[in-house]
Parts: structure tokens; C-alpha cells; sequence
């Protein structure tokens, strides 16, 4: 199964690929979608719409995992934020790719079993799990592997109570 | 010139197109997408999706016009409303047809004259200026027109100084 993860962002998206096949797993591309603050909205808008189409036709996923957002105390950045991330969930929605959310605390359990993990820890495990050799980098990039594989983690039970379904 | 006006939203996304032409307005059409609760999020971006791109199709416009989103006290519902209005401004970026925002002061100073006008006093206006028998239904499309018409009357600023594109 091919499972894309994505950390949801304006100037940066996370964006990470894996495979998850009996109970193993295997690091397929990690990476960050950026759009610069001197473009124009719709235009950075416009980027991620054609970048995450880039990976989804590269990969062709099963299923892809995104970070639930919560309220952000700078409202400005949450609406940016918010922005982007519809239009990840359109276009993946649009190929009839199925769709799911975590929170940061699923997130955290599945990938370190532990709710109160920090970033670093997070981190740590998923190079340990994806036996990469070094924590993928930029963050985001590694955030969205985690998100994937908290999906991977979650898979059986998404599939037959059809929680998390975005 | 054709302007669609949206009025962004995650329920209930109003739309107004007018035909602007030598200091004359035409209505052509006003209505609403809606969104039902019971679908999922996926889904309901989806359907936003394709329902303002079959306006863009009929009406191939020359600019559209959106209301800017301000932090609303509701975190949820202005993350929702957010990612809607991403979908919205990539749908008609994706065609290279040029957006414009402006806040809800810019839309009542151009459509009333006067900033603090309120809700009714607004939507007399846009059916005075569109010559319709009625103030437009739901108040969705009305915002929507309104939005259309202070576009058309702050076009020539814009093509000169560039300024509301988004």
C-alpha cells in the first residue's frame, strides 16, 4: 500500500511517501512543496495544486493522510493555512483517492506510543521506522512522514469503522 | 465585461455574475453552491469545486471578484470557510482568469457610499443598481453581486495600480 502523508502549510508543505506492506515499511521520497512569499496568493495556491498533482500522478497513492488543523493564534496564518490545505483535499479528492486526518496527538501515539512525545522524538522514531539513516529534513517533510505512518498504523481499523475519513 | 462575484463559504458559497459594460450593469445570473452537512469534508470541497468551475464554463468571465476572510471568533468554522475559499481561488486561478479580494468596508463604500452602511441597505442598493424587482435571495447571492459590483467600480484602479489582486 502507498500512502502519501502531507503536513498541511502556505509557504511550506510536507510531503512524504511510503510503503507500508506487511507490517514493513519502506521510505519511498520525502520532500516539501514551497511557494514564496513574494508570489500572490492564487498563484502560491496555484503551485500546490500543481505540485501535489505532480505526486499524486507520480505515486498514484491508496490512500493519503493529512494533519488536522486547529486555531492558530495568528488568524492570519490560520486562513492561509486553511486556504492551502482545501485545495491539497480537493485534489486529491478530485482522483477519488481516499482521504484521511490525524491530530497531532494520533499522530504522536501511533508513530511514538507515547501522546506527550516531542518533536524530537517523533523525529527519531521515524527514521528508526523508515530505517533512514539520518531525521528527514526539512520537518515538515518529516512531520508528513509521520502522519503517514500514524495512516499505515491506523489503516485496519480506519477500513472497517471508517474513522478518520476526511 | 463579465465579473463573477463569490460570496465565500462552506455551506453555502453565493454567487453573482454581472455584465459590465460602459458604466451600465446587467445581471446575468446569482444563486448559491450548497454544501450538505451530512457529506464529508472531502466531498463537499468537491462539489464546491466543481460547481463554481461549471460557472466558470458558462460564463468564461473576465474577473472574479471575492470577499476577503476575516478572523471569525469560530476557529472551526473559519478553518472550514478558509479551505472552501482555497478551493475557490485555485478553481478560477487554475484558468488563468485574474481574482480580486477586497474587505467587507471596500464592498459597502463601492456599493453604498457608505462604510458603515448596513446588510438591507446594501442589498437595496445592488437591486437598485441591477434594476431587479427584488432584493436578491439568499443573502449569499445578494453579498455576491455586491461584491461583482464594487469590482467593476474599483476596475479601473486596479488595472492601473495593481492593487486587490490576490
Amino acid at each position: 500500500m502507498i500512502i502519501i502523508g502531507i503536513d498541511p502549510g502556505y509557504a511550506i508543505v510536507g510531503i512524504g511517501v511510503i510503503e507500508y506492506t506487511g507490517n514493513k515499511f519502506r521510505p519511498i521520497e520525502y520532500n516539501a512543496i514551497t511557494t514564496h512569499a513574494a508570489m500572490s496568493t492564487s498563484l502560491r495556491l496555484k503551485k500546490i495544486y500543481e505540485e501535489i498533482n505532480m505526486y499524486l500522478d507520480k505515486y498514484n497513492p491508496d490512500a493519503v493522510a493529512i494533519e488536522e488543523l486547529f486555531f492558530n493564534t495568528n488568524a492570519k496564518t490560520a486562513i492561509a493555512v486553511a486556504q492551502a490545505r482545501g485545495v491539497l483535499v480537493v485534489s486529491v479528492t478530485n482522483r477519488n483517492i481516499p482521504i484521511y486526518e490525524y491530530t497531532p496527538l494520533q499522530i504522536k501515539q501511533a508513530v511514538t506510543g507515547y501522546g506527550r512525545a516531542d518533536k524530537q522524538q517523533i523525529q527519531q522514531m521515524v527514521k528508526l521506522l523508515l530505517n533512514l539513516r539520518q531525521i528527514p529534513r526539512p520537518d515538515d517533510a518529516a512531520d508528513a512522514l509521520a502522519v503517514a505512518i500514524c495512516h499505515a498504523h491506523s489503516s485496519g481499523i480506519n477500513d472497517r469503522l471508517g474513522t478518520n475519513r476526511l
